[in-house]
């Protein structure tokens, strides 16, 4: 039988498809975790903030389930960390610190950091995202930089939900005779299921980024074939992401990490020597949110604690 | 006094950011007009109605108070001719056409059609139009072609919507430090009435196509200015508009048109050649609306017409 060392911190990455929660005890173990919908607030703060507790609950009944010791603990007795995209708007920033959780107390941060101290297991370095979204973060010697993260379609170059656009933007521009024939609208077709133009603005039209994401893989088909327009599609996308990694640098981070649904995917076109640069991610968002949490918890207990 | 001449009919232009209606008789004098807000099934089917009806409520209003003797006019005595955005999408040509409107009877067609019929009063022509979206389209001989009409962010290239949105993207990748500086992001600034660069994203971020299109001028002012990252989204703006009339060439036209509220920005871009060619617009499309209705009226004389 595991012996959990308590305090336990709940660690959650509310991301723009997913809501992931993890519950940690402090020598790492992990006791449960959950995953629901949307945790961006920038689609609604409550909606997130929902997301945000169905996902924690679910790793709180998990936890209880596993390990019966805990069949007391509630989310009031957890510490939560959050890390939300959206959460350096603002509006967003303002909904989702007045807010009122079911938490001990929480410390909300970008969804960012949470990713990038899970990358690196609490430790100082950079991260590059492909997710649904996209940015470039690093973290070192306590100072934070920012590549990106701009949001849908205004910017998220090299993203998910960026290649899905430019797929389906190429398809269109191909099926009306101004662009050049491509592949990538047989594949756009395959993955919507449809057959006609008008389905196909019919799965899209005015649907979140991650409908947009969700069709990112047709760029990566059509370019296995040499598809003219794919290529030029991905040379974009990689160019966006190398100049991503050289701003990095600049921050010297001992290590710098690929991550997102996306990474796997577009890491073989990048140079070789950004390639061999690139360091495995050692823990998920989530897991970071739980560094992030304990080390606000311990900065803050000789402060006025920022209860709910 | 002017004798009007009956039926009168209403023509309704349901674009993406106005409804406008217009009543008229049949020698053509404008009785009322109204303005009302989206009619864009694609934003929900209800919403468009409701703008549709709002803008026919105030072009009656208007007739009433103008010819005392249509003191009686009800929005039920007149057959109603409507023009759509995304009324070619299979879901929302069903809801609309299903809809139980006030009117005595209504022709639903695409805002292309009635688009072009304005143009050409009633005539064989071709139009493009940039406005909040983009598209082309030609009626020559009973036969249509459209090119583009897919919508934004996916389509729309060369419109409001997709020159602001690409001055945002180069605006926030010269931020980035990946992109060149560039003078959109002070103009961006200035027309958003923001400071930073989380203002700018508050203010963009999951709004619609209008939003982006109310921020297109940024490209013009900083093209002016010979900005270099302008230049690049102009010349694709208007290389896109000039495939498109190359194409609509295709059908032999006998008039090209230019319309929308970007026409007169990108016109003095366009080739000397293609400037000359364009020929102006005759009417606005809620009065090729009229003509559709009346057309559509007396070809269903002699068949069922389609009551509400």
């Amino acid at each position: 039988m595991t012996i959990l060392k308590e305090p336990i911190f709940l660690g959650v990455d509310g991301g723009g498809t997913k809501s992931r929660a993890v519950l940690m005890d402090c020598d790492d173990n992990i006791l449960g975790v959950g995953v629901a919908g949307s945790g961006n607030p920038i689609y609604g703060a409550h909606q997130a903030q929902h997301s945000i507790v169905v996902s924690a609950q679910i790793a709180l009944e998990q936890a209880k389930s596993k390990h019966p010791m805990l069949s007391d603990l509630q989310l009031n007795d957890v510490v939560a960390g959050i890390g939300l995209a959206g959460v350096n708007v603002p509006q967003m920033h303002k909904e989702m610190t007045e807010w009122c959780s079911p938490f001990k107390a929480k410390y909300i941060t970008t969804d960012l950091l949470i990713a990038c101290l899970g990358a690196h297991n609490g430790g100082d370095g950079a991260v590059m995202i492909s997710g649904t979204g996209s940015c470039g973060y690093s973290y070192v010697n306590g100072k934070s930089q920012i590549i990106g993260a701009h949001g849908f379609p205004q910017g998220d170059k090299g993203s998910g939900a960026w290649f899905g656009l430019k797929a389906i933007e190429a398809s269109l521009l191909s099926i009306d005779k101004i662009g050049p024939k491509t592949s990538l609208l047989k594949y756009l077709k395959e993955v919507l299921l449809v057959k006609t133009v008008e389905e196909i603005i019919e799965k899209v039209a005015s649907k979140p980024s991650s409908t947009f994401a969700s069709v990112a893989n047709v760029v990566f088909l059509a370019a296995t074939e040499k598809d003219a327009a794919a290529l030029t599609i991905l040379n974009e996308g990689v160019d966006y992401i190398a100049n991503m990694a050289k701003l990095l640098e600049g921050s010297a981070p001992p290590r710098i990490t690929f991550i997102g649904g996306l990474s796997k995917s577009i890491t073989p076109y990048l140079h070789a020597t950004l390639q061999a640069r690139l360091a495995p991610s050692l823990s998920p968002p989530e897991v970071g949110a739980v560094f992030y949490a304990r080390k606000q918890s311990f900065l803050s207990e000789s402060k006025e604690i920022l209860i709910n």
